[in-house]
């Protein structure tokens, strides 16, 4: 037997590159959002429906953007029955996939939603997780583009029930269709030049980031950026180029469309994909929803291949500063499109579809900068202080907190060590506790507690500036008898919500 | 060019082996559950933390139980940089991992909760799958076993604040110390003995599923199961089976006290963990939970091999009538326990912790038998049919739904195909919608809408014996001005809601 146990190497505690631990203020914010996007969803008739974490490799597709080589961009490992296994990457792939299997049992239209974490085995950055939460709803067998319209007032909805204001939001919508057109009318129609559309659609989905003169490098030779590094572009010639940038170019629709028709005139489904459009511009006019809520734009994209038809983004207008100090626009928040193609893969039949996607810590962001999350304010508990440590004593605190717990008052005994009782006031200070609660020996004979309003010492600490004057200055304390206890708590405690809401 | 496009093997939809897709009802079953846990976790004055669900394989430990083998049991894969991730398969490595990551800015006791998905590695099975949810609270940084009292208090709260009644459900606690105590006992002391140690605790562990005959069997030689498998057994002698039987088949604690103590005499933490105990006792004993709600049971294990001082385990108390027929307790809903080592892994200081886990689908299932969940039932959307296909029609019902759903009620626009009205009525009675509006070309020029009482059709078709008569029966139809589309539909739903009031 070995008597001396081995030295143990010391772990790191360190999280995985790419990941973040979610602070309290951060989950109770998504709560409150997710929440009221649920009730937009709910009303406008979509039942939750969710799927696992994993899918087999096959079934979720490659249909990342920037990922042509398989598994790039996702997390995979093998069954032990040898079988691939990938993380979703989206919401959508497994939707389809869940779609397909319960197909006999599925009533169609089928109307669900979803939140979830999804996953991105991309090179970790700042700002860039590899793991990010998504709400989704989609409406499967709708072939009409009355769904899409649907999706976009919904959209726009979930918006304003957030508490953004009409003007600081846009939902921009085009079509697949249109783009199709486009492609084919520079000749880069047919299966056999996929690849090299998707080049196009790439570039021209960086018009928001490198605007028209950046888009027409990535159109034509290629674009070096201001580090140096150098993005192959996709080698169109001048006309294409200036047809591609006129289309992308299009501010207003309806003006354009004559010179569009133009465009589009021979090409397979180009018009087809205008006259969407209209529906769908005419659709959601006649519900109230006029162009500067949902607007018809030709230059969104969506990066995802999967797309068919309409497709629509979110986009919040209103200006944040940047980390270079530069005001920009917000920028988009979701997005989503019709993807007629993806549940018919597993099917002999076409199932057409068509949904969108909220990013969850973006738009939280947009939120928590217009000041419109974490309204109600979560009070920290009220800490019940360990004066005396025998198991009597114990029991005596512990029987405090629970009525107090009992009454729904947020409450706690002091866990740590109880020795110093100024660690303890530390410890509720720090927690941002409103009150204290102390019953010591002497009390305890009398029958009373003192309740120490820690809210209104630090008011008064705010008043006195001498730091020795603060430390010596009595912080607002009561006695009560202990039968009392909660009810003067409740008192205090209702007293202090008076102050913060006359603050604020 | 390829003109004949290849023909594409079809994908087969499948779930991978043992994860499952959720239904609305399930999800918002736990959505309900989880909403209540919270409540009271936050009362009780814990706030939320999340981590990912990947941590470096190194940082997450290897404490599954049945799995000695590096990375059973676990989902692991290598990153770019080739460290070993792996998904979470608890919450409390990675809370461990979180807490001495951020030990600096952390204030102890750290009190904190959380629920999130959890995965295995194990071979799938009915009801056993690879992907389910824990709800867990923990206190980081509290030594003393009143923090312990405090978590066996807060699950009885819980349990009942989810409709559990008192009686049905009993928080079993026992001290990892008392068991290392008889393990010395029995000769089984010393760091070389763990592994021998962790099958004598296993054996212990089955007391519910083989009872004491099974366990006899599991200590001793091994046990054969029905089906003849065998498992080998822990190989004690019969005076070591005897001493382990005696303290395993304890009923009464205190009324065993002595024979106990005899039986702990000269070990190291033996008496320790009985002193434990009986704190624990006194306190919960003193805030108001009685035996009845809160016991000490020397037969409680927990399965995970990182708990050093006291575990505990909510069981629900009940009968069920299990796949055979047989009429069982429902058994344990979740546990926990105090982990001291497992924060102290990272750190050169020692980092006390507790915490228990709830077993989220467990519970539900639980709370659904006992009818405690769904109480408020999602009432279907109302379905606005579309008897004209054209856009400006398509418009004016796109206009109605919108006004049902801005004055709050759930409501959907048929999306399907739209030329067989049959199919409309059909995809809104088997959606369960409580009304379908009807606007065809005449009432339009009236005015009019017509809405038909779908629950009332189906309380009516109930009635109708005949098939034939139940077809050409007349389900309750109104016909309202199109301006009153929005109260006489708010009426009608009320009136259903009283109907459904007074039948339950």
């Amino acid at each position: 037997m070995n008597d001396k146990p081995k030295k143990q190497q010391k772990l790191k505690a360190r999280l995985p590159r790419g990941f973040v631990d979610r602070e309290a203020s951060d989950i109770r914010a998504v709560n409150e959002m997710t929440g009221k996007i649920r009730e937009v969803y709910e009303r406008y008739g979509f039942d939750p429906v969710e799927t696992p974490l994993f899918e087999y490799t096959d079934a979720l597709g490659k249909f990342l953007p920037d990922a042509d080589r398989p598994n790039e961009g996702v997390f995979s490992l093998q069954d032990d029955d040898e079988q691939w296994m990938s993380l979703r990457y989206d919401l959508t792939a497994p939707l389809a996939r869940h779609v397909a299997e319960n197909f006999q049992q599925i009533q169609l239209p089928y109307r669900t939603y979803r939140a979830g974490y999804v996953f991105r085995n991309e090179k970790p950055g700042p700002g860039r997780f590899r793991q990010f939460m998504q709400f989704d709803a989609d409406t499967v067998g709708a072939a009409g583009v009355q769904a899409d319209a649907e999706m976009c007032m919904m959209m726009a909805d979930t918006l304003e029930a957030l508490g953004i204001r009409r003007g600081d939001y846009v939902i921009r919508v085009n079509n697949r269709k249109v783009l199709d057109g486009v492609m084919e009318a520079i000749g880069l129609g047919g299966d056999d030049k996929a690849g090299h559309r998707l080049n196009v659609l790439r570039a021209i989905d960086k018009l928001d980031k490198f605007g028209p003169e950046g888009v027409k490098l990535l159109l034509g030779p290629g674009r070096k950026d201001e580090s140096g590094d150098f993005t192959k572009g996709a080698g169109l010639n001048d006309e294409q180029i200036g047809k591609v940038l006129f289309f992308v170019g299009i501010k207003d629709y309806a003006a354009s469309a004559g010179e569009l028709a133009q465009l589009l005139e021979g090409t397979s489904k180009g018009q087809e994909g205008v006259d969407e459009l209209n529906t769908i511009g005419a659709l959601v006019t006649s519900a109230g929803y006029d162009a500067g809520r949902i607007k018809i734009d030709p230059s969104v994209v969506r990066g995802l291949e999967y797309y068919t038809g309409p497709v629509y983004e979110a986009e919040l207008t209103f200006d944040v500063t940047n980390e270079k100090g530069e005001k920009v626009v917000f920028g988009s928040v979701g997005g989503g499109g019709r993807y007629d193609g993806l549940v018919s893969r597993f099917m002999g039949q076409p199932v057409p579809a068509t949904g969108f996607s909220i990013g969850v810590s973006r738009l939280m962001t947009a939120l928590k900068n217009l000041g419109k999350l974490g309204a109600d304010e979560v009070v920290a508990p009220v800490v019940v202080c360990v004066m005396d440590r025998d198991v009597e004593s114990l029991g005596r605190y512990q029987k405090m907190v629970q009525q107090l717990r009992h009454a729904n008052i947020r409450a706690e005994m002091y866990q740590g060590n109880p020795k110093n009782f100024g660690n303890q006031l530390k410890y509720a200070d720090r927690r941002g506790s409103p009150l204290a609660i102390i019953q010591g020996g002497d009390e305890r004979a009398q029958g009373i507690v003192q309740i120490k309003d820690l809210i209104e010492g630090k008011r008064l600490s705010g008043e006195i500036t001498d730091n020795v004057a603060w430390r010596e200055a009595r912080v607002a304390q009561v006695s009560v008898a202990e039968t009392d206890l909660v009810a003067k708590v409740r008192e205090m405690l209702a007293d202090q919500a008076e102050d913060r809401k006359r603050q604020s």
